[in-house]
């Protein structure tokens, strides 16, 4: 115990709450069955694919009074892909509801991912080692990994790893992606015999994991409110020192849930959103103009200072800047298998390149400044392309909008001062120690989760329903996987996939920024959510994200 | 209200604690002298700069049963400098303790830091924007500045000020430089016959202003946990993924301090602390090798991640880099006298920089990544100098210790994957919600002001002593400021000043992460400290710093 921080040995001891419906025991519990479903879209493709395990009813849980037994059951579980808040308890739920419906029950850990169910890596739960990590952020309990679970071997190997524990069911903890190999191995288990049960758990702190049948990926109402903090401090150092423009950039790779939501909690100056972007075809140009105008208002008031937000994926949602990135990832192909070119100064590569990319994209690579010009040469993933992700966003935007106030200061139309900071939040909220709301919601997605096993069902995801509402009232059951799939295409093939989600520019909780947005921009209408609170009072420590209050019409609590 | 945040209108209503002494109320005291004091060194200078203010002794409180009257007194109060968590808690207490004292006193805040009080620009409070305040992060209460308040016409100007509002005493709130002018300003008041009194409270999360008499700066306890919640969660994130390797910068420009109680916080594989490289006349090459031969031995351990802890201020201590910085200022002042060498190109200004520096610094220049070339050459100051706070060395440490990675790897010495993440961390936790202790001891500051103020005293520092017992144990008095001052060269000049602290090699806080660094670097022994809790139980909500602990000789509590 000697490294355990203070608040860790008292999170230790945090009991999660449970829906109602699961109070009365995992043996205890009547599964109700709704109407056979549907896939949202391309239906005749998805049954296809899924022949065993297409169309089979939403479930929801009722408590029972009487008790019935339960068969021995080893069941393993997978973390995989990137990190969010909670992992650590869906697990501890999963291993509880396991030994509570038989202490014989084994629950096996697969290490470092989805590799470790192929590769046979693996370690076995006890109460003494799940209790070190209850109610702790990360997923180091047992390692997490990007592999891909979609192929025959991959799937041949996994059922002998299985065979070799006797475990009859996997739970997948993973986003969408690994939902739907969750899925893929549930129907092949099924179509080959192997008398496997699969089911998913929806994680991501991205946020995009949501439907019709999934309220919120767990991980989401953590870094947010991670975030939050950290945006509410520095706007209140903004509003103090009345001298820097911060500008943060904010985690989430495609869709700007995370960036709105973090805004919804702090209400600053300028948020971005990427989705908007792209819809409104806006240019680099127009977004520079439409923050420069914001920072001249502000200045014409005395205001030298403010706050923007900015969402990660942004650069490739300017549909100028996809463009030319794409024919710089094709002209760089070419390029350097030309070791003379490799060899040249970063300033002589510009000029190569400029030359080379077509007319309107050579426009748009030159008016880049050197630091993203050089950021875009220099790191490629492994296919060759750009990394999108490691561009600095916020200073490209700095750095393009202390020219365009420049410019606009000898027009006379700027009388400013300009300083600027530049932030990245990611790393700082995927493994923070879950919040209640995550903590009690996780810890029912994994107690649902073998409820869902308990009952022989397969291809599900656990699902965790009414999450707006006390956890007593949650709605624990299962939805089909497939449910939530359509066909898409991957790497140029029509793939079944559920749907990623993008901000809804049409919904109510974009809606809350856009009706608001030109008032924070110009007064200071800052909120400082400060850190995520565990002991105190409930509307503290117990309110969940204003996005899902927003998406589920409640009136907004603590906003 | 409706832009307060749940924990911010809970944090309103919080009382914060007060020594015993002070809770019989403000006119119920008794003053405790001791006897005559004379400053740390140069006493006979300090004494002759002090005529009037000079020797005076340290005085306590104590409760006292009978109750004495208070004539009415108007005060006026400055925030000085930097944000740190609990200044509106200082001026929370004073203003109660004054209304306290007559309900027909009044408290006045100067705007903007020091130059309030010399323009003239005010506010009086009430109890309706005090409340607003109470228990929040920031200086936004009246704002902050940096104007230095050590002239005799800012003197004099603030001097008719005061007599226009009938004050009759100043708080100044603000560092070692601050409080060293509060001392100059109260002489010069005594030796004008003004008859207004001068009190100053220790502010800075820099930690530096601390000695014999001050046991902790306020802001650094709230500044430092928020700096290791991130720290501890980006910890926890390395452990999970596995595969990067953080290098995070922390604020505080000169010394060490803050960076020494995140790293005692979190237990990080690395932690370079300025002062020792310093004194051990560590050479940026020394220091790539130290931090290269650690990740080579983790990854000789199958760990190709770790967390590597910098201070903002490592680049000045490191002797050759001081030596050159220097050297470069003095050659870029001539150089961009000439117009021909601004429009050059980077990498043509570095050429002429390289052929111009002394040979020595000429070398180190040329060692350094092209990133952080260009970053000398850009940022400087309003003097002309290069501004070292902005250049991003957690970035440079990075891009030379790729290098190295790769030379070992040649040599066979080195057989890992080395991907990085930079961090900076400041602005992130100068705003805070104040923590507990922030909160309490900032309030006892501000009520003790006062009580230092009904009892006539001037040029002294509100004092609150025996910071790690429960507060009800906390012992209030003053210090003559003159007590902590030497002589000190400023801009070519001796001057009186309250010598900055820097991080003892020799004392307990070093000692605990030299004893243990070897461990730390190797085996995980990561911390999570988590977000600052404000409810829960009391280690984990009332615990101060590691540092102060260590200092104190305490068994460490939470470590």
């Amino acid at each position: 115990m000697k490294n355990l921080s203070p608040l860790q040995v008292e999170r230790l001891k945090y009991q999660p709450k449970l829906p109602a419906s699961l109070l009365n025991g995992i043996n205890s519990l009547n599964l109700i069955e709704g109407s056979a479903t549907e896939s949202v879209r391309d239906q005749e493709q998805i049954k296809e694919l899924f022949k065993n395990t297409y169309g089979k009813p939403v479930v929801t849980f009722e408590a029972a009074s009487t008790k019935s037994t339960s068969e021995i059951r080893n069941v393993g579980v997978i973390l995989s892909g990137g990190q969010a808040p909670g992992g650590h308890n869906v697990i501890a739920g999963l291993y509880d509801a396991l030994k509570l419906a038989n202490p014989q029950n084994k629950l096996y850990g697969f290490l470092g991912g989805p590799s470790g169910i192929i590769e046979g890596q693996y370690v076995e739960f006890d109460d003494k080692f799940i209790d070190e990590y209850r109610n702790t952020g990360g997923f180091d309990i047992i390692g997490s990994g990007r592999t891909k679970l979609e192929t025959q071997e991959q799937f041949e190997k996994s059922l002998a790893v299985c065979k070799k524990l006797n475990i009859s069911a996997v739970v997948i903890i993973g986003g969408d992606d690994s939902n739907t190999n969750a899925a893929l191995l549930a129907e092949w288990f099924v179509a080959n015999n192997a008398d496997i049960q699969v089911i998913g758990c929806p994680k991501t702190i991205d946020g995009d994991l949501k439907n019709d049948q999934i309220e919120i990926s767990f991980g989401f109402d953590t870094a947010t409110k991670t975030y939050a903090e950290l945006i509410g401090n520095i706007q209140r150092d903004a509003n103090s020192a009345k001298k820097y423009w911060h500008f943060i950039k904010i985690m989430g790779r495609s869709a700007s849930h995370v960036a709105l939501e973090a805004a919804l909690q702090t209400q600053p100056n300028i948020t971005l959103i990427s989705e908007e972007v792209e819809q409104e075809k806006m240019s680099l140009d127009s977004i520079i103009t439409y923050m420069s105008n914001i920072i001249a208002k502000r200045a014409n008031n005395g205001k030298n200072f403010g706050i923007a937000i900015i969402p990660e994926g942004l650069i490739e949602f300017i549909p100028e800047m996809k463009t030319m990135i794409s024919n710089l990832n094709d002209l760089l192909s070419t390029l350097e298998k030309d070791s003379s070119f490799a060899n040249l100064a970063d300033a002589e590569k510009f000029e190569i390149i400029s030359s080379k990319l077509d007319a309107d994209n050579a426009k748009v690579f030159s008016s880049l400044p050197t630091l993203i010009k050089s950021q875009l040469l220099m790191d490629r993933d492994p296919h060759g392309n750009v990394q999108v992700s490691r561009i600095e966003t916020e200073k490209l935007l700095i750095e393009m909008i202390k020219t365009r106030l420049g410019e606009m200061k000898k027009n006379g139309e700027y009388n400013g001062k300009f300083s600027s900071q530049a932030h990245f939040f990611g790393y700082e909220g995927r493994c923070a120690f879950p919040s209640n709301f995550d903590a009690d919601y996780c810890y029912s997605l994994g107690y649902n989760a073998f409820a869902l096993i308990n009952n022989g069902l397969t291809g599900y995801l656990s699902s965790v329903k009414n999450l707006t509402e006390p956890a007593k009232s949650w709605i624990a059951g299962g939805i089909p996987i497939t449910m939530m799939m359509n066909m898409e295409k991957r790497h140029g093939e029509m793939k079944p996939v559920i749907q990623k989600a993008l901000v809804k520019l049409d919904g109510p909780v974009f809606k809350r920024l856009k009706d608001n947005r030109e008032d924070w921009a110009m007064n200071d209408c800052y909120k400082f959510p400060g850190a995520i609170q565990y002991f105190g009072p409930t509307e503290v420590c117990d309110l969940t994200t204003v996005t899902l209050q927003l998406e589920q019409s409640k009136t907004l609590v603590g906003v």
